[in-house]
């Protein structure tokens, strides 16, 4: 084994970098064997992306010039990567290193770096946004990512719990406050952002997801409270009427210490109107989840999933409908356990997110469950991986929402009427796939549990049984309409998500 | 459906592209759609590596200005793609064109490029190769992908065959001549490389799969002559003695024309040399093929599997020493059958290419066979794209190479002591996958044929049960000694291929 | 004109963009011709550096995709350019849109973004920090440039104060509080660097301008107190040990605080220790200063433009010997009244950013005069504009310390002496140039005022004459003895400068 | 002096690199002085431009991984620049290589690549070829600079006289055949591309220089005989009828075989088109060039300067008006004789190309001169440079056209009256510079002749002088009218040039 990866194998452990994620090939065993050797858990993966493109969107990337380099251009990886805005970091290393001899020396060894540091904001802008918020009529909070990174899960509920403010969680920012809380608006998340007059962003951006904070989605006359850790992030696209630039949660305590004893009051008109429409939307969505036409719909399988899962459970999700259905149907209850494609909407993540969280808990002997909410489509990025669950044991729940399709799909009746009609290349619609593809064989094909479930029946027992399994995988392939979509929208023209 | 896509398809259509493959998502159905309109099929597929790189690592980049620009933009895609030395273009079309007008009298139409033009090389410089082919000792002709792209097999069979040269295939450029003409030399390969004094390059770099034509691979007197259509790969590594820039079949033809009725003696010490070499190869190999102990290791499942493909077949390879093995243990026949991971070793490709493949002979309505053997953490990388091949009934026959890991692994038997031992991501070794992983059953869950193959007898009746069916595809998992591991090397420091 | 540019100048002005820079040629007229016509001023240049290059070392980086996004591109790369750690913004027009129509009604026109929001550190780091300095023995303050982006100079003169702490400026730290300033121990700065135990770094970073905070620069056992705006710079190269993040006047509010009336005594042995090394390094400097002997070395040349220059005058300097002799020598008074090539020793930017001073001081009608103090190797990268400097009628100084090359030159007898020996581009030193090359001239081919000066007398009058000519710019070409060096440094090896 | 460059040095000589241009600073020195050590001539220059932005647009870069690979290297990137399409290389050395020890042993050392071997094209194609052209009413011949780097003037010559076809040169091609050649019809440009039916394009690009052939510049119907070593060139923007790859002197050779002694009549109506219409432009330039009014016109300056340049002089030149009717105006004789600003118009690299061209000449000991023609804007950019033409003694002769702007300025009077009005940054035209600036005076300034030219007596007198003085640089500065510009063109909106 060659000195350099034993070398840079300490280093990562020094920088208490715990678990190494990859796929051999030369040169990378040596690597990996380093790395086990130094005490770091080795994972083997069955597919990576995009190589080279890492380095393009990393945060920080080198090239270390010698080997004495490596301590101390690991140490700027993990900084850079942990402090500020959290990103990736890409250390290439050249080939041509692995037979250079070294002189201990010549090494300026580099200890783990600090936690990150923390800011906090200007007080006269606290006073200004207090001021802002104690005059406002209709008031939001929009807790995003940023709170959760930041850990500020206690100053949030604090923060909502005195002022009896509204709140909406981001995709991301989902189990920083339950989302059964009950000032939780999320069910109301058009109306909410519509007719805000005041909205507090708590490391929320106003990128796609939130609308970029534009008309028709939100009122032209909304003033923005604006608490983010990145100079940089402030005013973007909307011009904040209070700009607080530091720690979320070192910020919220600020407001907490100035907003004092006041409390926006619960039998407001905004509170009526709020309430009134989450009733409705409910209603819709519950009549929905209780059709008991087969195949079921989205509502229906999601409706049935969220009454089981635990409520401690990691949630992990990708896909188009049912990333976005998903997302108002399973509820979170805990900051920082619910994984997604995030803002770039990248498919294939979700298995990969999976089985990191599963390993995490596996060596923790935690007794939280991970569970793997995947399109069909999005299950073919990286469905192999569920090899990798079976090899280490990791007893993820894998389900599959099974519409035969991407958005859409057909039905095997109608499949098999185009496939008599001719080459089904120039047939078939692009958004097709497989009818009533088996998926849970993938599963079993390596020996987890897999599920072929088509009624509310089928999948109740088939997940409680999961949920009890501690031992392996499983994968439910939830058959369900192939026609099925969500439910009107407002403003569809402008939404890829109804949060 | 927006203009810009018919359009942009139209002109595709226009460039004779028969075929677009892709994965759905917004905004690219209304792309597959258009191109279907337009009579391009359309081949969904399951995954898609690295978006960006592919500009990086291709010949031909533009960003269209305008839609005006799009019809000369594909033009020049397409032929600096299929011009000079052939590579991947990309296109990139900005988002913000999907609501631009377009005014068709500013539109410029062009129609699809002529053929490659062709060159020859000098004729001093031929005359000069001559003389040097004449004077040889120890000659050899070495048969390159180039040879393949330029369509020049007519060509190199003659001049084989009139000289009598031995020769040996690059493993891109195998079919070009038939692995089993009487002057391959491919069992000797080690051997012939090192002791030829004249060597003819026909379209084959002297890069890492020719160990850079350096010794001890080579002999330090070696003399090249060189036949390229590009001029800056000449003379790269080593110095040409004789450099013949042009189209490879024209080039051949010339020296044909040169040197006549002069052949080398096939009773020569060269051929002595090689040919007791070749028998001793054949005999080694053909005892490993022989062994009748169980698992079966690669020579034997390679031995068999030969003996029943058809000699028309198409041969997609990738994976470590499935890869390396397979090359010299499967024989081609005809030219451009072979398709594998090629100079750079990526993984993931099998597939892709096998569905390439088979929708060709599909719509061609040949009768040639698409065999994609892959190794079993080959196979991992874009496995799931066997839903694809079931989808549209394309009847390749996947053969993985299973050894429970990445160049050797563990049987189960020792996978379930560590087991017992602790935490797998500290001990089990990184090369290892999970033991005898039934990969034919993730086959079989979209309907294809998958067949769990432990002897000889398995192997061959699920081959030939395979070869028989022509309605779906089939996959047989071959479980082979996981200790099992290629034959000596006579410079394995060096090697990364034994061709 | 086309309207783009209009439109494109307009929003520049919305953003309070006041000044252009540029170089004409086709398109580039039309947008200088749009930009005065909107009120901004267009100052035409003579050269400019690396087109591309620009975007790859941009902050922000675009290319609006139509005319409609660019009121909202421009104000992101006016905000992304001021908030938090400032930097350049590239926005990269396509050449196509010159004929786009725009419908105003699409437009969303965006304000001028507000100033940059402020932080400050969490309150338990500032105690940390405060604990740290009272505790010390050999207390050091070094004043960054950061500190004169934040414009902190009034609360680093009370921190300095009151606390009786010696400080260093940076280079581009200089002026944030006067180099004359009793606490101010340039003089000894290599000294106070080395001996320090508690340094406390105002906007400051440990490049290699700072010798990294490595020892043998620094002692292994300091103490770092570190402020700064940028997360990711906290603890870089050595761990801080307290990490101060947030606005530089912020924080320094926040120790002023803490620290409240301690005191570190001035009868201190470290106080003793660094006047004492001040006193001799004086000596040195004053002796090399007042020698007789012509040529002039640096010492004797900067002693005089430093006894004459103005105290508000704004000082722009590069070149190597040049520089770092001359930040030595040559006092700063104000803040952000020094300019000059900067952490990467970038060659050719002296008279571009004399044009911007001088622009900017005519414009505001202040007495405030520019000199441009340039090594004579320095100033052929940008000469030629001196002609703009004319043309705009900008009374700007430029002195040449003119030693016949770079680092070193020779004499005009060596040089003809060479001369007679063959073939120059074989002989001369790379270093030499032209012995005694009239640079005074260039700047009288445009009408300013050019003199030759060998001597103190014609140093000390043409100096004099150019600061009363308020009408046209000057260049004194100084001849230095071409051997001249700077005086002994104690670690030679690792600086490149002696601030 | 260290290892690393020695050694590079040495490569780089044996590679047959005879000169290297730089700018000296750490750790440059080393490497200068080591190339003049190891017999390299070494220019010090005043300015570069843009480091990074070398290696993007190069057509070879590499940064060697261990000072083993630098002999290997540099020989890839000596003849990746020489061989196909001549293009430069980069090679980076990282810094860190300064102190790494080398064992010889380890080197495999790398003799100088051979001369670029040469292809020719098919014969099909040469018959199809010369078919076209015996067809042809109108037959033109385009001479590009890929006939000058192919230095194949004599065949190109014998192809002209032999068919006696009108030939046009592109702004690289002049001076493969003389400008004064009988069949040359530069002067009917426009003509001859509008109406000629049948074009033999000889290493010339149908880009933006030669509108791309696109009409109405080109008649829609003209049949293109496209010869180019690169093959991807071949039909780009218009399709070749007749695609002819190899080498351009080897493929005139074979099209001379062909068409023997097939003649075009030069009693043709097309010669009497093309040759009426010289008449006429012929004229037009007379007229304007013995007008004898002052300030001189383009033209007049021109005249005087073309009748006394010797045949056998290099010609530079940059700038737009300047350069444009210099290429008309000013004749070549010589093949590779002239240097201008090329297809991307970069401006500055005037005196750098002079200075290469003098010290080429200088070595040499030959008789011809470097005559390097500005516009007094394209000046600005690199005017310094004359201080390294004095440092050299290089007898080059700078001509500046000095129209007081870019394509036009405004006379003094105009100029002081402007100044009256106010500040100049808000009212001088964007395209003006400083009136009658003293550019001799430059030159002056570091001992070269320096020549201030208001009349036509003026001009002939200080050339003849400046030719006469060949040891040292002259420059004149020639006043011509600010409102001069060229005569009006036929298709203004697409004209960049008129050749």
């Amino acid at each position: 084994m060659s000195i350099r990866y034993v070398f840079t194998s300490i280093q990562l452990h020094v920088q208490n970098v715990e678990y190494m994620f990859g796929i051999v090939g030369v040169p990378i065993i040596e690597v990996a064997m380093a790395a086990q050797a130094a005490g770091i858990k080795y994972v083997g993966m069955r597919n990576e992306q995009a190589v080279e493109a890492c380095r393009l969107y990393s945060k920080f990337s080198a090239r270390p010039s010698s080997l004495e380099m490596i301590p101390a251009v690991v140490e700027k990886a993990v900084r850079s990567s942990i402090y500020g805005r959290p990103g990736a970091s890409y250390i290439d290393i050249a080939g041509d290193m692995v037979n250079a001899k070294i002189d201990r020396a010549n090494v300026r060894f580099v200890s783990c770096c600090p936690p990150a540091p923390v800011s906090q904001a200007d007080s006269r802008e606290i006073t200004q946004a207090v001021r802002l918020l104690r005059a406002a009529q209709r008031p939001l909070i929009i807790i995003g990512k940023g709170a959760a990174y930041a850990r500020a899960e206690k100053e949030v509920r604090e923060l909502v719990e005195v002022t009896g403010i509204p709140f909406l969680p981001t995709p991301m920012g989902k189990g920083v406050l339950p989302d059964d809380h009950p000032n939780c608006v999320a069910a109301a998340r058009s109306r909410s952002l519509l007719q805000a007059d005041v909205i507090v962003l708590l490391g929320a951006r106003l990128n796609w997801i939130l609308h970029f904070g534009f008309p028709p989605r939100f009122s032209p006359h909304v003033k923005i409270i604006q608490v983010d850790l990145c100079a940089e992030e402030l005013s973007n696209n909307v011009r904040a009427a209070s700009a607080l630039l530091g720690d979320i949660g070192a910020v919220v305590r600020q407001l907490l210490e100035t907003v004092r004893s006041w409390r926006f009051p619960s039998d407001s008109q905004w509170w009526l109107t709020l309430k009134e429409k989450m009733t409705a939307n409910a209603q819709i969505s519950k009549s929905l989840a209780l059709r008991s036409t087969l195949p079921m719909n989205y509502y229906t399988a999601f409706h049935h999933i969220s009454e089981l899962l635990p409520k401690d459970c990691i949630i992990v999700s990708e896909g188009a409908n049912t990333m976005d259905i998903g997302r108002t149907m399973l509820l979170n209850d805990l900051p920082r356990h619910r994984l997604d494609a995030g803002t770039f909407g990248t498919m294939g993540v979700g298995p990969g997110f999976a089985i990191a969280a599963g390993v995490l808990e596996q060596t923790q002997k935690s007794a939280q469950r991970v569970v793997c909410i995947e399109g069909d489509s999005a299950f073919g990025f990286s469905g192999m991986e569920v090899e990798t669950m079976c090899r280490y044991k990791l007893p993820i729940i894998i389900i599959v929402i099974n519409n035969n399709g991407i958005y859409s799909g057909v039905d095997p009746k109608t499949w098999k009427e185009m496939e008599k009609m001719g080459d089904m290349t120039t047939i078939a619609p692009p958004v097709t796939l497989l009818p009533e593809a088996r998926y849970e064989q993938v599963m079993s094909a390596f020996g987890g549990r897999g599920y072929l479930v088509r009624t509310v029946e089928e999948l109740r027992s088939s997940l409680q049984e999961s949920l009890n399994n501690t031992q392996m995988p499983s994968l439910l392939n939830v058959l369900i309409d192939p026609a099925s979509d969500r439910k009107q929208q407002e403003f569809p023209w402008l939404t890829r998500s109804n949060l």
